[in-house]
């Protein structure tokens, strides 16, 4: 926890001002003279916005920096699923390595917070987990790391991941993943029973990806609902993409996104460009929290992605057909306090008694903050400058 | 027209070599000496490809370079439309200085070519097509400016403007523009008689806006099919954005790319995040010639956008659900070669004889060209270097 003075900042947008930071926390704001033993940092009159939240990725699977990994295999889930389970270890996605290179962009791109799903199958047991551990271990004081156990491969089609996801409940992982109860798993009264005994046996929290879309996906969604009522689970589930939410039926999704907002389910976005995704807009409407992440980047799914909340504020916001300012700020509140709200973040904010987890953002505005894309000025962690000109203190290995 | 020897490079991706222009023509591929009288260029083993094309933009639009425009209107066409043209003077949309800004960048983002659309409107009779036309004089040697003339107001609706547009092409617009028959003008058939009349009478080719959605834009897609066929103007028509070509009736679909192909009739995409846009896939698949573009950048009518074909490229790739190698390499032709064959350009590419309009692309492969977002290393028009990593030897006013 560290002491700083920052200097000439615009909190939120707005006027300019200074920022005081003692052990982590601020601790005032407003024209503050310089202290003995508090570093100064001059915000050469930047925007300051808490540090953004990655809800939704994936820290042990993108190759970047390592040879370009050409792929032209079929995009079909499953295969992709099985190709990179039976293929990762020898192209050299060392889990450790590669989440300390994705955890250290985002950290240098002005994140405070991560929460990273973790591959989990019977090929490797919970090394994957291990290794980002690890890099949580490494770059604590850079950048938070929350880990979800996620059975990429599937729960009930699988034997033994259900083991191992409780394996990895007692040990790291703090939240509960799932996937595709239908489309990948082919039994879902089976794997959701199961998700929600887990939960419940380690008192943690569920965010499932459910790539499934349309009807499909809504028929997955009622059973999600019928089991956080009946197990009380209201506040502690996610539902990461989403897609039935994109679904052309405006009365149809109006009625699910009437119940998730009522049980009070998370929705996680990432905005993919080509998917039918939920509209951000009305969900905000309705009252839901809504997180948002860049998911996998650069990975053997797909090439495309940026270890950069800022980037992909703007892709959530491009899909969105978000034109005006008030919307552009929406974008932003996304990727900070929305992650936020779904990770249930104490002290997260930019007032007074709240942690010292910012990022400066260079605009003349918010609006304007969002579309630009130069890097962050400087990214500060526990009162700590951490970054500057998107380049972190800690190198990647 | 130089001279250049440029030392290791890549040709579309291929092995490592050197290329030799004289007088802005490519002369040997190969491994050559340094001469007498002949600049060289060290390409570091980068990737040569011919200059980017961007094939459908707004030169006279963008606020790029000015103090941040704050917008919160509504998002409607008609109202968009009126909101610029009645305050586009006051709030310093010099066209002019606009277009030079907007121009430079895309030159220092390795563009050779751009289609820019000028507004022609009774308010401002032909003085935004001199404000670009001046540019087009002062980037000569930078990169090529083909001016359509475009009703942006509307035709038929506007009084007036046909008299402007039939002046507008005896005097520097060297293709004739039109928008949404339907939507904007109320009057098909009064807006493209007029406009085959027109371009018959200069002899030019016509590119029209068409966002008109569904069974609407598809109707007035059948319009032009008669009036293309009838006055034998097969190769000589394009349509922008075609967002009906994105509706979701597979066979409805097929039978209008059909015939496009059949009519020879160009396809301009500029990927738009939130619209239904054709599959550049399916176009392909049907021989169709389809370019893109950046459309308009940082306007009045919305925040997006970069004077970069590299970013077009990314979001027209994500937009088409693009993850292999082959399809990344299409969205990279598709920026280049694809606006090429939509502006019928001689001497396009990057083999003898041909023009020597390239840009230098990092990248390990030309799919990692494709998703990495760093700036080119250098550009290179007629021979002469124009732009290296990202700044253009003209400043932008």
């Amino acid at each position: 926890m560290h002491n700083l003075l920052l200097k000439n900042v615009r909190p939120l947008g707005g006027a300019t001002t200074d920022m005081l930071v003692r052990d982590g926390v601020i601790v005032e704001i407003g024209s503050i003279a310089e202290q003995q033993g508090v570093a100064v940092e001059d915000g050469g009159n930047a925007i300051v916005w808490p540090g953004l939240i990655d809800a939704h990725t994936h820290l042990d699977k993108t190759n970047w920096g390592m040879a370009w990994h050409e792929n032209n295999r079929e995009a079909v889930l499953r295969s992709r699923i099985d190709y990179e389970r039976e293929n990762r270890i020898a192209i050299g996605l060392d889990p450790h390595r590669q989440s300390m290179r994705h955890a250290i962009g985002l950290a240098a791109n002005g994140a405070s917070h991560i929460r990273s799903h973790v591959d989990i199958d019977t090929t490797h047991g919970l090394t994957l987990v291990e290794g980002v551990l690890e890099t949580r271990e490494k770059l604590a004081g850079i950048i938070d790391i929350e880990l979800v156990a996620f059975p990429q491969s599937g729960v009930m089609v699988m034997p033994g991941t259900v083991e191992l996801l409780d394996e990895a409940l007692a040990n790291g992982c703090t939240v509960l993943g799932g996937i595709d109860p239908c489309g990948i798993d082919r039994d879902p009264k089976g794997q959701l029973d199961v998700l929600f005994q887990l939960a419940l046996k380690h008192g943690v929290d569920v965010d499932i990806h459910l790539h499934e879309a349309g009807e499909l996906g809504a028929f997955t969604m009622e059973l999600i609902f019928e089991r956080v009522r009946a197990n009380g689970m209201q506040g502690r589930f996610g539902i990461s993409h989403a897609f039935a939410l994109g679904m052309n039926d405006y009365l149809r999704v109006g009625k699910l996104i009437e119940e998730i907002a009522e049980l009070d389910i998370a929705i996680l976005t990432t905005g993919a460009p080509s998917a039918t995704v939920p509209s951000v807009k009305r969900l905000r409407e309705a009252g839901v929290r809504v997180g948002a992440g860049c998911d996998g980047i650069r990975d053997t799914w797909g090439p495309w992605g940026q270890p950069d909340m800022m980037d992909r504020a703007r892709i959530i916001g491009m899909k969105n057909a978000v034109r005006s300012d008030i919307d552009l700020r929406h974008m932003l509140e996304l990727v900070s306090q929305g992650g936020a709200d779904v990770m249930r973040l104490d002290g997260y904010g930019v007032a007074v008694g709240d942690k010292a987890d910012f990022t400066l953002l260079a605009g003349e505005t918010v609006a304007h903050a969002v579309v630009e894309t130069t890097p962050r000025p400087a990214v500060i962690k526990a009162g700590r400058v951490i970054a500057r000109n998107g380049t972190c203190i800690v190198d990647m290995p």
